[in-house]
């Protein structure tokens, strides 16, 4: 039988032989770290590979990404289907290999894994979703959820600010089910870590109230078996396991230094650390009988029947519960979801009321709340301004992990990321919340979202300079523009109740992406429609206002512009022009839509001026050289909204003379 | 003589007399942490109310920027030139005192605070660049740069993950002379804190490395004085004086809790207080004998007085020294710097080579930075990819201060915060790197740059797909564009050797306000350019390559996409086009040129196609809906490079054929 370092090196061999093959990545951490994922993955892992999607299992991150070649290797060798092959065109076009771990390419990737320390926030953020799906799910004798969410990171992940956020919230909320390992290995890119990194990391994570185990030999699966075991039994705090290792272990020239972080070896060293390792094999040639004491194929389906076992008699106690479960850990909204959120939009339109778009939307939070349990709410120390509490919010907390919101703190980027983690988790759709300017710290964490498709809902108030007084520091111009851009991403900014409540409505029914919910601070006004109307808010942009004739104007506004835009067509309209106001709640979801819409919307030729309070230059897309943007291209001020919105020209009379210079030229 | 306590509820009583007059604002902070303010502004701060720009003043930062009526309570009282009609104005439009401080308005701000976390981070950059500016100029006997920096800092600030960065940075530099305050009131907006944040703060900065004075009463002033000089007779380590403090201390029914935080307390309430305090005037009134005891102009100017006559020995004994402090301190650039950076132009125009832009970066940085000692550089921990290194780089460190070079470690955020409070300091210009994506973790101190005007120069490198193997995660597609539209920032992106050092010297030459490079990872190749044309590039855009006849289409195109264009312009000419290729390496700076330049460049009615393998949203500004762009709108892949341009439609053929589509059109 193999010895355990044999099996390990299993892992150092593919690596470097990947790496090298790809004239492009990282063996450093996967050689440092595979003794480590040697022990993690073979004696304590509750995985499936035959299902990398069974609910219960735990889930494994690789915070530090660049070291994809650990999990691909760990994947491969485990029996998931991810073959041979893929190891060799591993970082090239159209493989499930990438450069780093992306969800969605290669089964197993619980997400993707690259800009440091969001893994490890993804990784509280999953941790948090077991202990809160438990308290909901889990009763007397039934433990149908009870997983473990171990996360690997390098010393760049702890240096990022993030990494700060996250673990701080992760000890005050008590995720003992969290295991972290800390790949101590002293190097860093730039070098030896020591002249910019001279924490005490064990003491700032007893700070954050974590168990931390010291000193551990990263290359002694002795060792590592103990910190696994130890931080097993700490339930009521997360684990740090610091483990001493050398970055590269194996290659005799290279390991200990920052030459084998992030290039191949070469061919001579990869020889002399074949010899080092004694290991006979050719390039990615892999013994039978390390294969085979690898696989877990077969211990993985014996585990998942017995928890099968396990649910069949949760749902024979409690049928409701486990077909309640099995609804939320598939994705499915509730069945009376369609009719009673339309319902409740019909509602809106037919008794029509003027809040702020933040107040109309905790309104729908209060609406759909009730039908949606999945909800796990939040945000960044904002509540009473975001206004993110319903009447049904239950804060998380160490001791009741059972409710429904999450007081992140300040902390927007671990809440985004956080969020992104719950999503991936399944069993909730998160939403969380931050003034929009604030998206700023969450921003990469935003995009990841977009790049994996998860369902995080991001609600963003006090969306322009109608905030007012708190001054330019809080005032978005270029945000929502960058937001429009993300691939992926669908942002809304609704006009009035009702399109606040279609935007609620269409980021549910997302699943295969993030949505950004941006608010005004200030009032709105109800915009009158008909039924076809309403119905399409749905497609990002419609016809509010026509004229009777052939417009020779079309004005399209968002947000808290669009009653500015209709006041001004009632204006110009009283002057005998024919103007049409298109409401345009969501680019995005406006360019989804077929061409022949869009041109029955915006057609050609019209002369076009788009009116919103953020940057100017992101609407030329829709009106073109030849039309006029009433935007923003400068910082804003400190003074009261309505004051900022005159002083910034958004003002009937100056759109109006805007408009009748354009029909002019 | 009035008390210590008199003084303090001066604060107290202004603060929160203009939070109410404005309606809005933060009353909380100011009466909480006035007793402090008052200890360390009236017997401590170095600091001349009447030349808030000495040189060898302290600085103090605070991080807590929503308690802006505190600092301006503290510059009126001491006597700057921010009279009480400006107190009284707080947060209207034109007024000295915006919500939040704003760099710029009134004398006496360091840095403009608000946004969480980053105040405390830019009092790390100014403490870095005081202790780097003592190395390099004090000599024996004449300590012309000895200053202190103190923040004060809430529990928001310590929740932020900058904070992290910044801090743990700061105890590895050992940054002695680095004084923060925290306000520990357990209360932040969301309510009392322990539900969010239960770090063990103290334990948490001895983490770093720092020296920690623990449960300081913040309302006793003998504890408070205590703790000061305990702090400043530490000189190797950053110290931290935690201050135990009541939210709103006067307000006998607000205070303690978050009702305070961030509303007006009303009237009644505020006649309350008045009478809790003891305090008899009327609204914004102030006794004649405490403001005599606060003026603090008489004594700075005699501080000031004693400085200059410091100095002066020092001029004497070191006069090429002091005149370089001078120079350097005032932000002039060098007397030969306009001759030899054009004369190193010139000679790279007529040398051609083909290095990427990040490697024409790097030599520039050894062409320029010989002639610029003000230069302070920097990467968060990719100084190999990101080539930031020079020959003259030598490391800033604990023991020895006087280097040009900051090995960040990998914190973005903190990285480009610290760079803003070096640039506000005076003394360095910073440039500071990290890949363009990772832009994203630091954006919102890269827009606080650009709020603020600070010449702080952002490197980024491996800047579109074109950087290949690492995959989507490191492939910037939006983040060009984020860049462009903000405010006050000028964008570089060059498409060779020549582009890249105007890109470089513009960056030094922009006094007020921030410049993005933006670099290829990937080869690039020498355009052929006449005199005019190679002085045109610093207009941001121009003609590189014109038509024999008026030109019936035109390429714009940005860095790594001008050979395209240009190759691709060379094969429409051989079909019989008339192509012109506008090279438009900084679409700001070309934005900033007068309309006859631009219609020169860029005539109207032409159909116009942009190149740039980034989002193509952005381009409509300048090719408007009939033309065109070759961009992109997904995310990227992991592939090599070339693989992914050629994937993604960045080859001549394609721009080729979408040339023809428009020309037949």
């Amino acid at each position: 039988m193999p010895s355990r370092k044999e099996l390990a090196n299993a892992i150092r061999v593919l690596s470097m032989d990947a790496v090298q093959q790809a004239n492009s990545g990282h063996p450093g951490a996967p050689m440092g770290m595979a003794d480590i994922a040697e022990v993690l993955w073979r004696d304590y892992l509750k995985h499936n590979p035959t299902n990398p999607e069974w609910a219960d299992r735990d889930r494994f991150i690789l915070s530090n990404g660049h070291g994809s070649m650990l999990i691909y290797s760990l994947l491969h060798l485990s029996g998931y289907d991810l073959p041979l092959e893929e190891i060799k065109n591993f970082r090239q076009m159209h493989s499930k290999t990438p450069g780093h771990p992306e969800y969605g390419y290669a089964p197993g990737i619980e997400t993707t894994t690259g800009p440091l320390g969001q893994g490890i926030t993804n990784a509280v953020g999953m941790a948090i979703a077991e202990k809160a799906l438990a308290a909901q799910f889990n009763r007397e004798g039934h433990d149908i959820v009870d997983h473990f969410t171990y996360a690997f990171m390098g010393d760049g992940c702890l240096m990022e600010g993030i990494s700060h956020e996250a673990c701080s919230l992760a000890g005050t909320l008590g995720l003992g089910k969290l295991v972290a390992f800390w790949d101590d290995n002293g190097i860093s890119i730039d070098g030896e870590v020591e002249g910019w990194f001279s924490d005490d990391t064990p003491a700032r994570f007893k700070a954050y109230g974590w168990h931390v185990v010291s000193d551990v030999d990263g290359h002694n699966p002795e060792a590592i078996r103990a910190a696994i075991e130890e931080a097993r039994s700490i339930t009521d705090k997360p684990s740090l396991i610091c483990c001493k290792t050398v970055i590269g272990y194996g290659s005799p020239n290279k390991s200990g230094s920052h030459d084998c972080h992030g290039a191949p070896l070469g061919h001579d060293e990869i020889k002399a650390a074949r010899e080092f390792l004694g290991w006979t094999g050719e390039a990615f040639e892999i013994p039978a009988d390390i294969y085979s004491e690898w696989d877990a194929k077969e211990k993985g389906q014996q585990l998942e029947s017995n928890w099968d076992e396990k649910f069949a008699a949760y749902a024979n106690a409690h049928p409701e519960l486990a077909a309640e479960f099995k609804r939320r850990t598939n994705g499915e909204l509730p069945a009376d979801w369609a009719e009673k959120s339309q319902a409740y939009i019909e509602e809106l339109q037919a008794n029509p009321a003027n809040p702020a778009t933040r107040k109309a939307s905790q309104n729908a939070l209060n609406a759909f709340g009730p039908l949606l349990p999945e909800f796990m709410g939040g945000s960044a120390d904002l509540a009473g301004s975001n206004l993110t509490i319903w009447d049904g919010s239950k804060g998380v907390t160490a001791d009741d992990a059972s409710g429904n919101y999450i007081y992140y703190g300040v902390r927007e980027f671990g809440m985004s990321a956080i969020m992104n983690g719950i999503a991936l988790h399944k069993g909730f759709i998160p939403y969380g919340a931050t003034f929009l300017m604030f998206m700023e710290y969450a921003r990469n964490a935003v995009r990841m979202a977009a790049l994996m498709k998860a369902q995080s809902i991001f609600v963003y108030t006090h969306d322009s300079i109608g905030q007012g007084e708190d001054g330019p520091t809080h005032q978005p111009i270029e945000q929502i523009a960058n937001l429009r851009m993300t691939p992926n991403m669908t942002a809304w900014r609704p006009c009035d109740e009702t399109e606040t409540a279609v935007a609620w409505r269409q980021a549910l029914l997302k699943e295969t992406g993030p949505s950004s919910l941006i608010f005004s601070r200030q009032g709105t006004k109800a915009m009158a429609r008909d039924e076809q109307q309403v119905a399409d808010i749905a497609k990002g942009g419609y016809v509010l206002v026509d004229s009777e004739q052939t417009a020779e104007l079309i004005l399209i506004a968002t947000g808290s512009e669009v009653e500015l835009a209709v006041n001004a067509a009632a204006e110009l309209t009283a002057q005998g022009k024919q103007v049409r106001v298109v409401s345009m709640p969501s680019t995005n979801q406006f360019d989804s839509q077929d061409k022949a819409y869009r041109q029955s919307v915006l057609p050609a030729g019209t002369p076009k001026i788009a009116v919103e309070a953020a940057h100017r230059d992101f609407w030329f897309k829709y009106v073109g050289q030849d039309g006029d943007v009433l935007g923003m291209d400068t910082f804003g001020e400190s003074a009261p909204g309505a004051v900022l919105l005159e002083h910034f020209g958004f003002t009937v009379a100056n759109l109006v003379a805007k408009a009748n210079a354009l029909l002019a030229e």
